[in-house]
């Protein structure tokens, strides 16, 4: 009788994590390793995610166009199982010199102390080539017909996801309130990712106020559930079965996990990134603009420390993210923790070092065990 | 056979809401009513929570022992089932001449407004003095042996725990981070309530900085319960049965509930409180310390704006609560809920104006069907 109950329960379980979302994408465990942009999104982590059942996902803000066409055929090579691409949509911006200039004059200090010659000014790309550079991006997406095409910051003109659509490529776009869920909904998104203000990296708010728009997850995914129609994914300090399963108590039909996957064997994370969340005793994670202009989170350093009080005069995003770029990069190459975006989420101390394999495995087993509980 | 699988689901499920925490408190669901301080828990509904199987819980941070001594002894009548109250644990402070006067030169413009006479200076109990009056209430919670005596804001001293243990009354303590939590179970806690940055009202944050102090539940809990003993209860935004099934799957073994509770037919919510609640279209609460000095949670309204930028300046708790007291309580005399605490948790859309009987059963059924499912 009892191995008859376990039967049952187990077939429920394997059953329960099938769901109109992993129709719709075509995979097995509705895990999705969230768009890191950066380096993280090697194709040797997004392959091995999309080949043990999940979605792998390049993050492509900051890549050029030829760029993610390489990685794309890369990718096809590596697995023939759906990935998908994330871009950011530009938001329109002014390059002021003198906010260059008094920026430049913050970034000098941190400049000398790492080495690195002075700056005054910097050539910086106008709101008119960013856009530019998104719409090649975009053509790039429709020619290689990647499957899944997911956007960040804000919602592209409706053009352009009409031409997107008509080549059969999923669309998933991010809220971070209801009002932004409803938005997406509306613009044609087939899934929506809810970013709780638990996530780490960049806060994909595009149409409320910074502080309006820090929901939690347990607020975020029943509240936007009940408002739309389509599939929603939950993001933001997830890490394991426990968080998969509360996610889909709360109305979500999958998650989406940045940290968890950071921290794998086969991410291409910078070392020194990878310690600082594995070393994580409780959350040290703040809110910073000093990277990039953008509100993010990450894990407390030297750089966020000493710029939260200057982080108003700033230039926004993603002027700011240009003038922070070879200091990150040369405290990357020194293996300094100090001055690198050390993006995390509310959870970095669950994280755990191990392939992509064993933790998909490791969240559906514990996914299951607590099914049958 | 479908009818079987069905009534040994069905037992599981009523089996999964009874475990450590409902067997210690002594309680049919592990529903606990929030002890929202300033006149919402009256003993109307502290003892209909109770009634309904939950745990009531008398919110008398802000009241004299005489006023609790006559809620509790009037709750013994109206209930024969265990209730609990929650206390504020003083922290030091300093009441500041220079900072009163500025203070009061920012709330006479609120005060000429609401037709409230201007104030220049005011006579404010001393740190001395709130510790004295916190030490009579720890008095009155032995005498009258509560059931359940639970804190916020911080932890007390040894000898006054042990005192309180003697009398077999049992201990729950508030923590927002994992070392929050720690020091709780250290300290003798029997019982933790972890408190998710969703949370509305005043947030319980102690030792550490309150940007790190904001952790979202989704992150919260899991991090909790993997380094603690004593079963954790869930608080921040929870509103239903999805909440709750959510807070169990992370590893909480209950939920506390305050939003939920506030707009019910029993509490002692100011009308135009519950009001601005019930209409929340999505999340408009921000974290504010202008009405009492210390970070709380409530729907953005005009003192709030207008304090913005200021309340840097404020002086700390609770000396600007009692220096908006006035402005508060006239704003309320006048149904204005422009200059009201309208305190409230990040799930304000789906909170419900109903008795607190249907509000349990309804969140029991939902926890079912989520089981079930």
């Amino acid at each position: 009788m009892n191995e008859n109950i376990n039967k049952i329960k187990m077939t429920g379980s394997i059953t329960m994590l099938k769901n109109r979302l992993t129709e719709l994408l075509n995979i097995e465990y509705p895990i999705i390793q969230a768009p890191m942009a950066g380096g993280v999104t090697t194709s040797k982590l997004v392959a091995s995610v999309s080949n043990a059942g999940g979605l792998g996902m390049v993050g492509a803000g900051y890549m050029t166009p030829n760029q993610m066409r390489t990685q794309i055929r890369e990718l096809k090579q590596l697995t023939p199982n759906p990935f998908g691409i994330n871009l950011f949509v530009p938001n329109e911006f002014e390059v002021k010199e003198d906010e260059i200039r008094t920026s430049n004059q913050l970034m000098n200090g941190f400049r000398d102390e790492l080495g690195l010659p002075r700056k005054e000014t910097m050539e910086i790309p106008n709101s008119n080539s960013v856009y530019a550079t998104f719409k090649e991006q975009i053509k790039v997406v429709v020619e290689e017909k990647v499957p899944i095409c997911t956007f960040t910051f804000g919602i592209p003109p409706k053009e352009m996801i009409e031409e997107i659509k008509k080549q059969n490529i999923l669309l998933m776009g991010t809220a971070t309130t209801l009002k932004e869920a409803v938005a997406n909904e509306k613009a044609g998104m087939d899934i929506i990712v809810v970013q709780g203000s638990e996530a780490g990296g960049h806060r994909g708010n595009f149409m409320e106020e910074d502080q309006e728009s820090l929901i939690g997850l347990m607020s975020l995914i029943p509240q936007v559930v009940d408002h739309v129609g389509v599939p929603v994914v939950a993001a933001g300090g997830i890490m394991d079965g426990r968080g998969l399963m509360a996610s889909i108590c709360l109305g979500a039909k999958g998650v989406q996990m940045g940290t968890a996957f950071l921290t794998c064997m086969e991410s291409g994370a910078h070392p020194v990134h990878k310690e600082a969340i594995l070393n994580a005793e409780g959350d040290h994670t703040v809110l910073t603009r000093a990277f990039s202009g953008k509100w993010a989170r990450g894990i407390k350093n030297r750089f966020i420390s000493e710029m939260q009080a200057q982080q108003d005069k700033l230039p926004s995003f993603p002027v700011q993210n240009s003038l922070t770029q070879d200091i990150r990069k040369k405290s990357g190459e020194q293996n300094n923790p100090e001055f690198m975006s050390l993006w995390s989420g509310q959870s970095a101390v669950l994280a755990k070092n191990q392939t992509v394999e064993a933790l998909i495995q490791e969240i559906v087993e514990e996914a299951m065990r607590i099914r049958m509980n």
